[in-house]
């Protein structure tokens, strides 16, 4: 997939990459990639485990990582993409950082900022779900599916 | 006021001492202490403008400190004092290192928690508002009167 043909799948391809790159290390498969005109500000997966800090979420640290390359305080003109439906936590994040939009691929329908009711992204980010959906699900499950069996 | 007096007035105190520290430094005076059988193991203030970091509140800040002077991955014996009400972003991260306890000072009805409606702290969670919350609140006027003057 070209970034011509399909900019979301490609960069979602990216943020995949992220989440394979969090499993070899044995983190929750999660990447994402924060992208300002067709380039690639930052590229995080999830470092919980090895930062043992329950907040070190891809998009967190996607954020962080953005901010600072940027040299901006806000988001406004990028967009993150993750593989998983962002939790409260970095949907507040991306509340702060007044994010462009977000596209994400699987849903988390028990941990997703979608369950909550009330403000939590800035007014202007728009939002694209399950992009890559099944891919990005499936990395998941084979991850837990390690963890449990 | 003494710690055996009233803990809580005594580590919001501290938690004040730190919002204080915040606005000498030109920040968003909020302060947080996370406390365990009555020790702080972290003081931490609102440090977004000078990490140029819109996550860096007092709260996260904290969460990742005592997180790491425990080594544990949890705060489930520990107590969160804040000087204002968490916002989504704290309160999801709250609920990720599952806290036993929140003390928040001063309430905040545009951006803290409490606005919205659904899971976002650990279902173990207790929850205190309103601790100090005078001289929480006349702290953050007074920033912010200094900036609009």
């Amino acid at each position: 997939m070209s970034l011509f043909d399909n900019p979301d799948e490609y960069f979602m391809q990216q943020a995949l990459r992220e989440a394979r790159a969090a499993m070899a290390e044995g983190e929750i498969p999660v990447g994402a990639v924060v992208v300002s005109q067709d380039s690639i500000l930052a590229r995080c997966h999830n470092n919980t485990e090895r930062l043992h800090d329950v907040t070190a979420h891809a998009e967190m640290m996607a954020i962080t990582a953005a901010t600072e390359v940027l040299g901006a305080k806000y988001l406004t003109d990028c967009t993150l993409y993750v593989t998983l439906e962002p939790c409260i936590m970095c949907a507040g994040a991306l509340g702060w950082a007044q994010i462009g939009r977000i596209v994400y691929g699987a849903a988390d329908p028990r941990r997703g900022f979608t369950q909550v009711k009330g403000t939590v992204l800035h007014p202007k980010t728009a939002v694209s779900g399950g992009v890559m959906a099944e891919e990005c699900e499936a990395l998941l499950k084979t991850f837990f599916k390690g963890k449990r069996g």
